[in-house]
Parts: structure tokens; C-alpha cells; sequence
């Protein structure tokens, strides 16, 4: 039969995220690749976590590996709730979710609230997986740049005039994937006033907010908002492990509970065995030692990263300047397409992520790209800054400065 | 503000799991829960599993705890491809994808094919949870009678010639839930038929096939397909552990390709610390003796069950007669609804699933209840049965044969 012609229309023209193509590369044992979004896996506690398991297993097995509640396992669920409590991230009216990554919070608030041509504004550049979930429920997909300090309110208000069908903005407020850029309190405000007066939702999605090795802290979107406006997405993938696929949402009861009948449509309930093993974790161990030795590790990583750019880039490719999160983003000049730079990079076993996969109309030509500092060691960076900034050299015809 | 202003067409007026909610039941220790579809806890190998755990994560925590591939674990779908392969379940068309739990690749199936309105035909009864995921994409969907050797045909095939919007078949062909019912092979070989002259695709969902405690294999649909049109689920969650949420799908590889696209999106990638788990267990043990282990205590318990049934319940309550799978669906006089007789047994500290629940249209009054032997032990049927069967008689006024 012709399967393709059943499709629905949601799905049958998505294409699968350009990231996790380049997964593939990372097969050639060669390749540096600076392109995807991996925590450094030597800072895993991998030994921690293998006498967590046995333990896990062996004490408590029959409830490990036995079907659990969709909303979490009731210990790792309070244990959340207290410590987002801490900073603001919830309040009285909102309730908690365990999900299978912070990816599939985003998911079920985005199946919970949008219908097809319903209007979604992203930051330009934004995170891929953000994108293609929107566009996978039909969403009209809006975009507003990021500036030094985050969104531009002007263009943003603008947009919510011109258009009426706008219920969500989603935001990667701190060290932004892919820019690297912070929001700027200022701005965080001026976003709630705006979200207020056109009543519209913010999608808050802070997956790296814990990873800071330079400035000070600014309090999240979440923290301020008085109206209950505001889902908060957030994720162990950073601060623990990505594969055991852990993340959390907090929002308003009521949104909650629909985000709870759709996950158990989705799966179920989230891997219970990895909401024990990380529950205990945190319990045995101290979790903001192990996030500030990660912070340390990638502030390392980052500045190591720039240093190198600066001495081998050409001067016409600029680059961001984050105090924490995974990655910076470079801008050459407008007439390259950093796509075509990519297969050229890729001949010399350099990987990054072309910036056109980052933007709403992904089809046009872009001259930025994403670098990731965290899964490569200092030998890895320097080696592989220095052929990609040849490369960029002998294709710009610029010099370093 | 107002948030429930904001859901979306497709959830906002869908109601949770009337299953998952009897969980709560569950923290109740007095309360005997025939209502869950869980495996049996205490045959979960979880020192094996303990040690499994322990060893994966020592040696190999940086795969483990990494970002993995949204396919699924290479070995473990490899392994998947080859098991299934032996039984025919994947052509030379078809791929593979590892999901979290078998219902990720219902709802996966069911994004990438259904636009709202288009139509699923589904067993009556069926699995609340296939029915929730084909709602939850505004599906429409229409009900068709199960039979003692499955579906109607005939009545398949007049739904068919109506209803030109139907694009799914739905089923549960071997050791139904909720009714235990195995569908025939000549009902498997017409139902082919009837798919190729409508141009249907049919979603065989086998998370119980492995279970048989009686009577012989029949070959499943997939098996039967020539013409790519079976979309196949499996499970580990019944053979090994549904905490580890894990299961499988095999069909056309295009239909896989967009079903990767909607994971990505979705949850990334399934879990790769609960895929190493699996993967290691069926290298290091023989799942079939474990399975076969599985069966034997299936067996007894269901037999325990109908014995005690025939002994305690009255008369005109009816039950099937499993051959395999977890669950016996019962049937009163239509007189009665089974909610209320619910909330009665309750009282008396007894749960199972009411059969409206189970149903299209599951606002109407139904006389069916299911019930599950796989999760109590002999002690706790015997006892249960035996209080259930005391409510019914008084109820109906009725005496046991």
C-alpha cells in the first residue's frame, strides 16, 4: 500500500531535527563535533549512580520496575516542588509533572493548548526541538529576534497587535539555546507586562538556568509572574544525565491536569527506575556540589573555546559571550550559508550546528552557527577551533585579528 | 488569568484514565485491586536485574547516561528486529523503532497518521488507553463487537461502506483487553482482506501475545500482511518490567520515519539506561524460560480465579475464558451498571474496571466489568472473589450454580 499518502497533515512534510542527524557523524571516531547538546559524560557519577541502581533494584525493585503514577514518583515530585519553591518557580495555584525529558513537557503543553493555526512566537534564533513540536500540532509559528539582552519587546508587542490567533511565546530565558544569551531582568519584566495585556501564555523553558560560571543570578520569568501565565520547564539532563530522560514542568493546576491525560496517552508515566536512582542522588549526595563542579568544567570549556576563536577565527566571524549554559553561537557575514560551511567543515571532520535550523522559516540562508563546549575536552576544542577557524579563514580570505 | 479558556480542542473536555485513577485505590493496603493491568511484582527478576544495573553503569555509564539515538538502543533493536523476524512480524519494507512503552508507539502511529475527523474503527470493548490516544487527536471513532472469535466481521465491513473517513483499525487481536478473546486466524486472514478492498491500515497491538498459558499459537496479523498495511506493537512491559517503559514497533519504514520525527519531538529518545538494562538481561538470561515462568503463574491464577467465580458469583454473571494475556472480562444482566456496582464493591474494599470505561461511548450504562489475575496472589483472589461474588448475589438476588 502507499502508506505516504495516509500521513496527516501535521506530520507529512516535518523534517527530523538537523541535530540529531549529526548524531551519525559522531559514528567516525574522528570527527570533533561541536554540534550537539551533550553534557561532558566523563562528569557523569557513574559510580554513584551503578551502587544507586543495584541498591534501587535490589531494596526496592517491586516498585522500580513496576507501573508508576503519571504525575511522578511521589518522592522525586516533592523533592522538586521544594526546590523549585525555593526560587519562585511555583506558586499557590500551580501543581508539578515528572516528565520524560524537559522535551515532552513542552510536548503536552503544547498538545494541551494549541489547535492547528493557532500562533506561537519564537525567539530567533531558537532551540529545534521547541520548533518542530509547535510546527508538529500546526502551529503558525512567529518569530521576534534576540538582541544582546533578549527578545526585542517593540517587535514583539507588534507582532501580538498584527495578530489576533497568538496564545504562546516560548522562551529559553537564561543562557538561551542556541545564542548563549540571558534575558535581562528588565526585559523579563516588560515580557509579563506584555504577556498581560494581550493575555497570552509564556512557555518558559530553562534546562540550563543552573549552569552559571560567570555573572549573577536573575530571577526567572516564573518568579514573577503574579498571574499564573507562565509554564516552567525544567530538566535533569543538564545537572544529572540526559539519557535517563527526566524533567519536570510547573504550571497552573488546571493546565497540569491536562498535561497528566496526555501523557497517559503518550507513556504512561515517566521510567520509574530513573526517578528512584535520581531521587536517591540527590538524597546520598549533595547536588549543587556536583552542578558546581559542572559549572566549573564548562566555564573552563567556554572561555578556552572563545580564547581559541579569538586567536584562529577570522575577524569578520563574531561570536557570543554567555556566563553559562552549553553553547555560543558565531555570526559570519550575511552572504555565507553556514550550511554549505557545514559539509565543508564535516571534509575535515568539524561538526556544528548550521544557524537556518535554528530559525522559523528554516529553509533560508544563514550565516550564524551553534557551537557546543560541553562534551568536548580541551585537546578536542583547541584541535578543532584551529582547523575550523583555517577553514573559515581560507573561505572569508580574513585573518585572525 | 484563565487558562482553561486556552486548551485546545483536542483535550479539553477529555477525562483521565478511569484505570490510572484506581491507582489511588491502591494506597489503601486493605484493598484487593483486580482494576490495574499490572504484571506480577514478585516474579520481576530484580537481583538479576540489581546486578545487570550495577554492571551497565560501572562499564559503560557514559552510553548509558548519554543523549541516545532516537531509534533506540542499536543492540536492543537489533535483538527486537531479530526476535520478531523469526515470527514474521517485519518484511523486508519495515523498520524498527525501540518507544517508551507501548503506548508511545500507539500515540506515535496515531499523530503521524490521523488528521481530526478522520476515523478509527476499534474493538468493543477495548483498551482505554488506545481509545484516550485516538480522542486526544480528534479522531472519530467507531466501535465494532468483539465476538468469541474476535471482531464482526460483517459489521466491520458495513461501517467500512459508510464511512469513507476511516483510516485505522485498532486491535487487540490476541488475549484481548479487556475481554481475554483471541481473535481466529480465518477472522485474521478476512480482516486482511477487508483492509486491502477499504485501503485501511491496521494498528496490531500485541503487548500479551508472549503470555499464553493455554491452547496454541495463532499467527499474528502482522505475520498474515503481504501488502504493509499492519502497523506492529510489542512491549517489554508484561515480559520483563513496566517500570523500564519500553516496547517496540515494526512497520513500514516510511510510516517509522515519521514516527522518529514525532519522538524526536516528543521524549528524544527512549530511555538508553532502561534499553542496556533489557538488552543485557536477554543477553545474560533466557527471556523464554523467564517468559514460560510468567505463564505457569498466569495460568494458575487465571484458572484460581474462574474456579472461584464459578463457586462464588451468581449465576448470571457471566465470564470469559482466557487462553492467555492478564485479564477475564465479566458480563451481568444489562439491567445493571457496573460503575455503581463499582463504587459498592469499593466500599468492601474490592476494585476492577468498569466496562463503560472500556467502551466508545463511555457515557452509556454498561453491565461488563474487567477483571486482572496477574497482580494478586492466590490468597488475595480467593478472598476477593469470594467478597465480590457475596456483593453480586446480594445485587442481583441471585445464587451461584
Amino acid at each position: 500500500m502507499n502508506i505516504k499518502s495516509k500521513f496527516s497533515d501535521k506530520v507529512k512534510d516535518m523534517e527530523g531535527s538537523a541535530i540529531r542527524a549529526t548524531f551519525k557523524l559522531l559514528a567516525n571516531p574522528d570527527i570533533i563535533s561541536f554540534a550537539g547538546g551533550a553534557p561532558a559524560k566523563e562528569l557523569f557519577p557513574k559510580a554513584e549512580l551503578a551502587e544507586i541502581a543495584k541498591d534501587v533494584l535490589k531494596e526496592n525493585g517491586e516498585v522500580a520496575l513496576q507501573y508508576g503514577i503519571t504525575e511522578g514518583y511521589e518522592p522525586l515530585r516533592k523533592w522538586v516542588t521544594d526546590r523549585i519553591s525555593k526560587t519562585g518557580n511555583v506558586t499557590d495555584n500551580d501543581n508539578v509533572i515528572i516528565v520524560s525529558g524537559g522535551q515532552q513537557g513542552i510536548d503536552l503543553a503544547a498538545k494541551s493548548l494549541l489547535n492547528p493555526g493557532d500562533g506561537v512566537v519564537c525567539e530567533e534564533p531558537s532551540f529545534i526541538g521547541g520548533l518542530n513540536c509547535f510546527r508538529s500540532y500546526n502551529a503558525e509559528i512567529y518569530g521576534v529576534e534576540v538582541e544582546n539582552d533578549g527578545i526585542n519587546m517593540d517587535k514583539l508587542e507588534q507582532l501580538l497587535k498584527e495578530h489576533s490567533n497568538i496564545k504562546v511565546l516560548y522562551t529559553i530565558a537564561t543562557f538561551q539555546n542556541p545564542s548563549g544569551i540571558t534575558m535581562s531582568l528588565e526585559k523579563r519584566k516588560k515580557l509579563l507586562e506584555i504577556a498581560d495585556k494581550y493575555d497570552i501564555i509564556i512557555f518558559e523553558d530553562n534546562p540550563y538556568g543552573e549552569l552559571r560560571f560567570a555573572g549573577e543570578d536573575i530571577p526567572t520569568i516564573k518568579s514573577l509572574d503574579t498571574e499564573g501565565r507562565v509554564a516552567y520547564f525544567g530538566s535533569f539532563s543538564k545537572i544529572l544525565s540526559p539519557g535517563l530522560r527526566l524533567g519536570f514542568v510547573s504550571a497552573d493546576a488546571d493546565l497540569i491536569e491536562r498535561m497528566v491525560i496526555c501523557k497517559q496517552v503518550q507513556d504512561v508515566h515517566t521510567n520509574v527506575l530513573s526517578q528512584m536512582i535520581a531521587y536517591e542522588f540527590v538524597t546520598r549526595y549533595d547536588i549543587d556540589a556536583h552542578i558546581k563542579k559542572l559549572c566549573e568544567s564548562y566555564g573552563k570549556r567556554a572561555k578556552l573555546m572563545m580564547d581559541c576563536m579569538d586567536k584562529y577565527f577570522p575577524k569578520c566571524v563574531t561570536h557570543t559571550n554567555p556566563e553559562g549554559g552549553l553553547f555560543l553561537f558565531c555570526t559570519m557575514p550575511e552572504q555565507y550559508d553556514t550550511r554549505e560551511i557545514m559539509d565543508m567543515a564535516v571534509k575535515k571532520n568539524i561538526a556544528f550546528v548550521p544557524g537556518a535550523t535554528t530559525m522559523v522559516d528554516d529553509k533560508k540562508k544563514c550565516s550564524t552557527f551553534r557551537m557546543n563546549y560541553s562534551a568536548s575536552n580541551e585537546e578536542q576544542i583547541e584541535r578543532g577551533i584551529k582547523i575550523l577557524g583555517e577553514l573559515l579563514c581560507e573561505i572569508t580570505g580574513d585573518t585572525p585579528r
